[in-house]
């Protein structure tokens, strides 16, 4: 079977690094390049996170630094929720993994132009970087298969009542990927809060004894006390990787196309994805908006994953 | 005991006629008197259909006409899901009732300031006739002891994606009213999207064989016609009612206090009522909403209404 | 030559209280009733004011308070240019002269359908009594001969670079009463700022030795000071009379007619009047904008209404 | 004594050409480079045009096209006035000069990287491509000495009332380009429409008999017919080389210091600068606004610099 070929764009970010270690441990999808966005921190940090997760793994992939800061809006940070490193809790060895030379932006649309349309780009951060390569190079909008994205809700967001962190953080570059004319799978809060890491399931993920599973209850366990202190959770949602599991088992996500649209005018809805779930507006369907997700399947996927790693030392 | 007192502000339309039956016939309700405003139909209509539900059921309660559109925006009305009388369906006598002279905002104005500061207020159509009596006469808003709304919803809307009919047909009253400094019940399409009127329900409540269950049962054959047509439910929201019954029974409903906004400057997610469910703004509560509701209590305190009337002749 | 029967809606205010001198005084005009709003300072001194005025030059005309505060937004006052007192400067002699029983509002709707259409209400404060009038009983708008407004600018505001006083203390009324099919006149600061009241003006109306003009000279001294102060101009801009004597003189300024669109949505913009001065839009034209006015004539018209008083004591 | 070294970033349009003529032929400029946006007409057809122009006059400019539509919002051209080339009435020989292969962007962004903080740029069309460049490379904002625009408006727009062109084309590369924190010259319409191309300025300059000069002559001959058809004008407004020939004689232009704000949130008043020109808001100024032009002295910088080119063939 051929794999899928991928590019993630992510801020890590806690549950950005378990969407890394589901990427890049799987047969099914090829990884061609993780690109790094500012978001749960600044870009510095992010990217160095991301390199801190590659090399933990030892996987081989290349990691490109993008955009610090979003197109239009001024920048916001989630450090309340991922720390001081943007990845706190984990002891990380000394950093030998260094990002690639070459801007995540032109990196992405040289890719994308030299592919045969086949890749997938999943965003697990504000959507500012695949946002500007498209406006740069508008050509590469032909060449992605389809867009993932973990970000926005139907129903409450996480920041304001009405925005999810990831749009809100960049809701122009959000308006920019929904209305590119390319497919666009929308993983929002509607179904990744029904993805609760509690303790049980970190217990759970720690049986395996791999590296990464060692790395996912270090993350974890910082993770869940934080959503728990800002929101009251009894665990933390693992927002992002509900993207690349939803690759590697197309049944995960009930899925309903309606016409999406990012509220870019009010200072008090900004970042909004107001999503025609009953198809009011009689408007065409501009996202694959899921809106269920098999959650016993979804931590099955996430053990899977983490046993494919070799033990811990 | 003492019976409430209350105002019934509504635009009959299928649910606020229930609500009227509701409100008219219950021994724990004091109803002043029901304000009318256009919304479900032109104001013309509306106030008919009030006359017309008061008449069949008798009642001795005084019915006033207030504004015919909204305080700022264009008037929107419902008439795909209400028909061309806003109250199709039942074959009405002729008519015989009348409004009063007065205006229902002067009204409102005279009965509240008159009053003892114990008047609830329910309001089950756009919030025009209170938010014009709050701005002509502000002292009025001392006096009243609670504003019961159904409107507004904390995820999908009905007539966009981002907000209810009542809400959206004038946001400015909604916002108006919401900021007025008093002790507000927002019952939104969160929990009456719960109480469906099947046709199993429409043939309980055919059984008790009064007046008030014989228009029920011909206002609903038409109301959930319409609402499986346009909006493919298996039988019509009770929208309004569900505002008369908490009254009824405080346990109806679980409620939540939250910070609620309107939002009023984008046109694309004009009238959505912002609420702050998880309190990531740090804001005061502004309003009880409604997040859960007993379906079996409700269809039971609708039932005990209708039976409460004298046999359908 | 019959006279113009006129309402006069305003908030004194130093340049409404000019305003008042010149109406109240001219044997061309029926100044049916004033009608007060709060504005350059809170409803309970601009009624004062009102009567104070109206006191001064002994007319019989009835004084009506009208509302406290906007239709939607949170009320804001102009007292750094008015003062405590909304008036300050003259020493006036203890208040004999009330308002009337009635509200404004309802003075308004029913002066106005008992009218046979030819009563010019003219504003000169934020349009929240007429916009009221208009929503609570939309009849009324039929009567209206035509709204003479002194409010907006197509260039600079002076409260925000986009928005002036009148408008943007309450622009949803002003979207109001543009919006209400009767011809308007928009008298905005694009002329008013033409008629700077200096120390030279104030000499030359001092030598009438009126009443009026003994009341002009002491409102004008503080006026032009405040202006001086805050605005740094040689003069206070006399922006409400301008209203009046265009009525007294039809020459007196340049109109064009204009699309004229009141801007609600942003913050930032919040009360500006576009006006489509070259017709880019294409929309019907829906206000007479002044863009230029005789500045010797409106100084003569001053002049002779001030003269027309008895001299002072 | 040293050149002054700049960027132009056009969109040529008649104006946008003159410009060109303007700055490369000046011993006081060290024209680096020319960046296309789209704009008066579409990218294909702006790069052509700044081709054509740079072919007629024999100049060593390197010219590079940009981007080809906003950073977010969709894309408006201005062909009613510059026609179907955007370069209508000129007959121009076979075209040799192509654009550079590199993108305008990243050439930007190396070119000022790399420079000494002593380039200007300057914009005559939407700012998308500064915009994009400041996004993808934060750091060049310290190498820019100085930001030159035509566009904006303290008084009316000219595609809205609200907004002029180049602002309303891309408001958000507008927002992005004030903010950058560098000094910024905003040459408006506020002194723009003051120098009216009538047909004895053409008349005039075709006196001299260069090929810069009958190639003004043939573009003012379109222009001005377009503007007189669609405005009204006597004469069209020559808006782009103002910002050039203000490099030439810093005395051409009277400038204020102002707070200025992009709206972006509203669609009524979309793109205007909001310029606090009388400085309302107590908030830092953050460009030079022009004011007033010494309209003489325009046209004789216009003059001089036709005739330093060579007679016509």
């Amino acid at each position: 079977m051929e794999k899928q070929k991928i590019i993630l764009d992510c801020d890590p970010g806690h549950d950005d690094a378990v969407a890394i270690l589901l990427a890049a441990g799987s047969p099914q999808l090829d990884l061609l390049g993780i690109t790094v966005i500012a978001g749960n921190q600044s870009l510095e940090k992010t990217v160095r996170n991301a390199c801190r997760v590659v090399q933990w793994i030892g996987a081989d992939v290349p990691v490109y630094a993008g955009c610090d800061r979003p197109m239009v809006r001024p920048q916001i940070i989630a450090k309340d929720i991922h720390g001081e490193s943007g990845l706190d809790g984990p002891v990380f060895p000394p950093l030998a993994k260094s990002p690639e030379e070459e801007h995540a932006v032109p990196w992405l649309i040289r890719t994308l132009l030299e592919s045969d349309g086949d890749i997938t780009v999943v965003t697990t951060g504000p959507m500012t970087n695949l946002a500007m390569a498209l406006r740069l190079q508008p050509k590469i909008a032909d060449k992605i298969r389809r867009i993932v994205l973990m970000g926005g809700a139907y129903a409450n967001g996480n920041v304001t009542p009405a925005a999810e962190f990831n749009i809100i953080a960049d809701a122009e570059a959000a308006h920019v990927c929904f209305t590119a004319g390319r497919p666009v799978t929308m993983v929002g809060l509607d179904v990744t809060r029904k993805v609760l890491c509690t303790p049980e399931i970190v217990r759970r993920m720690a049986a395996s004894g791999t590296c990464a599973s060692r790395l996912f209850v270090d993350l974890m366990r910082h993770f869940c006390r934080t959503q728990k202190e800002v929101f009251g959770w009894p665990g933390g949602p693992l927002h992002d990787p509900v993207t690349i599991a939803s690759l590697l088992d197309p049944a995960l996500l009930t899925v309903r196309p309606m016409n999406v649209q990012i509220e870019l005018r009010s200072t008090q809805s900004y970042g909004r994805t107001n999503c025609d779930y009953f198809g009011y507006l009689g408007l065409p369907a501009t996202a694959d908006v899921a809106i269920d997700i098999d959650v016993g399947r979804f931590w099955d996927i996430i053990e899977e994953g983490l046993r494919r790693y070799p033990s811990a030392g």
